[in-house]
Formats: structure tokens, C-alpha cells, sequence
């Protein structure tokens, strides 16, 4: 009676990007579990689908995305009971987590719930930013930079004073944010050293420089990257190229 | 005549955190490069012996560990032409790079090198912030939280600035600076929530509060993660236990 929950990071995208590890807990898993948005497929099972089997189980976790207040805690506490279910009766529970489970990840919203009464396994996994320093082609961070990842929704107030202080940064979780970040980094005078990445790793894969992109808004799976004083390498990107991502 | 130069992330330690890209790339290339000190072996290479095979060609790229003026240029000049040559003969090339490539990662040395004269790909990698986090068990970051990562080299008024702003904190390259940033951690009342990692996901691994690690210096593969407001649960931490880490 030692069944395990696993935190098993997925990576961004791209299937091959999982990890040999996440790769042989996922297929001897006989539970699978992923958030699912209400309308839609789940971007995590989506990025293991042709690794999973028919006789496994999944739990879709699903998550209501226009829910103000999140998380929307009876979701969590339901989707705890039904994996402590499982591992009750011994099947271990891997749940797919985008990217790294730790990094501004929803498996938290679990592991708080079931880490103290289960044994859990946390699998690290490629995180979204360090693969879109990849699809930008350009070191994210180097020799004594001090790096700071900022989420979208904080205050102008708040991004700014991180902004100034920084020498490379990433901001998260644009989406809705997006024009409103945009106008705070061109009147910072930030923007011409700013790449935007979308769905990295993923076939539809978008890398710009920031100032090329027409949208005023972005999806989710979006984020900027700021490369303090590399104005002409910005330039240099080419606008929206189709790009090589395998 | 399109030999390709592969900046291959290995992940950062255990080499079940390979990606499976970074496994395929590194089986069927016909050239291996990797940072070596010049005492002792390659860590990089240590991480990917079992997948290596004898027909490989290998290239350690030699960076004298205790040179004071970081990175030796004609190091990495040879090195550059080492492996310029290869590709010109049309073989494919994959430089082993802990962690990942772009986080902090000397690749970048060879990338500015050769990136402009042969195709360069990045392939993202597993980096040891994450994997600290992991072996840690407790989310590095989570909802709007600012996480600010935070090489260890720099001077105490640089850090102090940095670690009285930010939410979440990595302290990387601590080394010989470890009894310097410990102080300062304990001068700003940081110590309690200080986590301590070391050779994270490698069989020797440890993992403790800060302030029970007696040593005055840190081994090189070692880093902080801080979490405020968490001294509770870092008390709570074995003492250096020896981990379950696989
Ligand atoms: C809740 S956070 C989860 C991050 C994830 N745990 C990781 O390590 O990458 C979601 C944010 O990650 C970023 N993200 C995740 N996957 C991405 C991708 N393929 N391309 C661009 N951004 C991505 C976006 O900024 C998105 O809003
Ligand atoms: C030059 S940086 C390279 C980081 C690497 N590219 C990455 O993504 O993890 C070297 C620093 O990474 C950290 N590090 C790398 N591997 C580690 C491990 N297995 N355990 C703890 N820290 C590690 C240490 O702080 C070390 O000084």
C-alpha cells in the first residue's frame, strides 16, 4: 500500500520534450490525471496523448477558465478525493503538469491537498521559459545576470519597479495583459529589446520581435522575454517567421 | 552539407532527465563535445556515459577551473574551430550542456562563436532550479509571485537589493561566496526560510534548512532557494537527510 502521486512536468509543448523519466512514469502509470479547461481539450494531456494507453485511467481535472476567483477550491477538493481514491486502492497517480509542476504550476492546487497524507514524487520538467530562450535563439541568462520572471497580472506599478532592476527578464501569463505590458515597456523604453514567443516548441510556434506583433491581446500560451541592450539583435528577428520548431 | 551544432540541455544530474529530443540528438550524433576541467572528469559527460558509444567522437573542451578572468577566450576559440571542423566535413555536433543550454550555461560561448556561420539549434534542458525545487518538494513559484534568480558572485549590496524585493529567490554559484551570503541572509532576516540544495537528483544529493549546513564553503553544484514567510516548513526539513532522490 505505497501507490505515489507524481508531479510529472510535461514540458511546453513539443511530446519529445518530455524527460526519459516523465516518459517511463507516465506509461507505467495505471491513473493519469490533467486539467482540462471546461470547453476545449486538456494542453497537457494533448502534449502526451500518443504516449498514453487505452487501459489507463484518466481524470480530467476540469477547470473552469472565466472563473474570476481562482482557483476554484471545490474543483481541487474533488479532483484530491477522487486521486486519493486511486491511491487508496494502491494505483499510483501521475498527474501531467505543462512544463515544470513548480514553476507557476496548477499542480500545487494537489500537492498542498494530498502531500502530507501520500508519498509524492515531483518530476522536473523543461519549463516554458528556458525553451523559449531556445526558440529565440538567445541565452536567457549569462555570467552574473540577475533575472527576474514577473507574472503579466501584477500592477504597472509593480512590473516596473522590477523592470528598471533586472538585466534579463521574462513576463508570464500575458493574455489579456498583453496591450496594457506592451504600452508600460515602450514608455519604459523596453520594448525594442522585448521578443514575444507563442506556443513555443508546438507546430504553430510564433517568434518576434515585440514590436511586430499586430494583436492586442495574447493567448495563453504566450510570453515576452527581455533582452536589456539587445535592441539590434531584436530588429534582427525575423517577424512572425514560420518557425524550424520540429 | 548541413551538418547542424546542437546545444543539447542534459538536465542536472540524473540521467533519466534527459528529454527524449536531447536522448535521440545525442544517440545519432557522430561528434560529442563537453566542458571538462582540467582536473577530474566532465560532469556533463558523467551525466550521458550510459547513452555514449565507442565509435562517438568526443571533443572536451579543457576550461582551466581556477583561471580568475572567466571565460578563457582561446579556450573556447580552439574549441570553436575544433568543432567548426566537424561540421564542415558534414558531421553533426551536440555540445552537452548541464541543466539547460541558455540558463546561465557557458554553451553561450561557443554559440556566439559559431551560431553565425552553421545552423545552431537549442535543444531546452531540465535546469537545476527546477529540479531544487523539486527535491525541495515545495513550489518555487505559484499565482503572481516575482521570482528573481540571483548569481551568487555578485556584491552583497547588489544581493540585498534584490533579495528584499522579490517574492521567491534563487541564489546560484555560491561556492566560496557561501559563508558571505549565508551572513548577509541572517543579517536580513532570510536564513529561516532558506532552503539548501546540493547535487540535486544525483545519488549524493542534500537537501537541508541553510542554517543547519555547517560547512563555510559550498561545493560548485549547489544553490538557495528562499522562500518567504516559510520558516516553518523549512524547520521542518530533514536535516541533510540522505534523499530519496532515484
Ligand atoms: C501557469 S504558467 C505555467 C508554467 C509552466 N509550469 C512552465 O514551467 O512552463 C502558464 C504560463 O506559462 C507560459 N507558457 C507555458 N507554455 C508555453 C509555451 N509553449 N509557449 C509560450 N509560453 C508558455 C505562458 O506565459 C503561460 O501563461
Ligand atoms: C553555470 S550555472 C549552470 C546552470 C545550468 N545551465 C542549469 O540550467 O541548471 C552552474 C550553477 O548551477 C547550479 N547547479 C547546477 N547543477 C546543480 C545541481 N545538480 N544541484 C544544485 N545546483 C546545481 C549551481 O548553482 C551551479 O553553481
Amino acid at each position: 500500500m505505497t501507490a505515489t502521486l507524481y508531479g510529472l512536468g510535461v514540458g511546453p509543448g513539443d511530446p519529445e520534450l518530455l524527460t526519459l523519466k516523465a516518459h517511463r512514469i507516465l506509461t507505467a502509470s495505471p491513473v493519469v490525471a490533467y486539467p482540462a479547461p471546461d470547453t476545449g481539450q486538456s494542453f497537457a494531456r494533448a502534449i502526451v496523448s500518443g504516449f498514453l494507453a487505452p487501459e489507463q485511467i484518466e481524470v480530467p481535472i476540469v477547470v473552469p477558465m472565466r472563473v474570476q476567483r481562482f482557483p476554484a477550491a471545490e474543483v481541487y477538493d474533488q479532483a484530491a478525493s477522487t486521486i486519493a481514491g486511486h491511491l487508496d486502492a494502491n494505483r499510483d497517480v501521475a498527474v501531467l503538469c505543462e512544463g515544470d509542476p513548480f514553476f507557476y504550476g496548477s499542480f500545487m492546487y494537489l500537492f498542498e491537498r494530498l502531500s502530507q497524507s501520500y508519498p509524492c514524487e515531483i518530476i522536473p520538467g523543461v519549463s516554458s521559459i528556458m525553451a523559449s530562450a531556445a526558440a529565440l535563439k538567445r541565452p536567457l541568462a549569462a555570467r552574473n545576470d540577475v533575472l527576474a520572471v514577473l507574472p503579466g497580472p501584477l500592477s504597472n506599478e509593480e512590473l516596473e519597479a522590477r523592470l528598471k532592476t533586472a538585466d534579463a527578464l521574462a513576463i508570464m501569463k500575458i493574455g489579456r495583459h498583453f496591450n496594457r505590458i506592451r504600452v508600460l515597456l515602450e514608455r519604459l523604453g523596453l520594448a525594442a529589446c522585448a521578443g514575444y514567443c507563442e506556443r513555443v516548441t508546438l507546430g504553430e510556434e510564433r517568434i518576434m520581435p515585440l514590436s511586430e506583433v499586430s494583436d492586442e491581446t495574447a493567448p495563453y500560451f504566450s510570453m515576452i522575454l527581455i533582452y536589456k541592450g539587445a535592441e539590434d539583435w531584436i530588429r534582427a528577428l525575423p517577424a512572425g517567421r514560420p518557425t524550424d520548431a520540429e
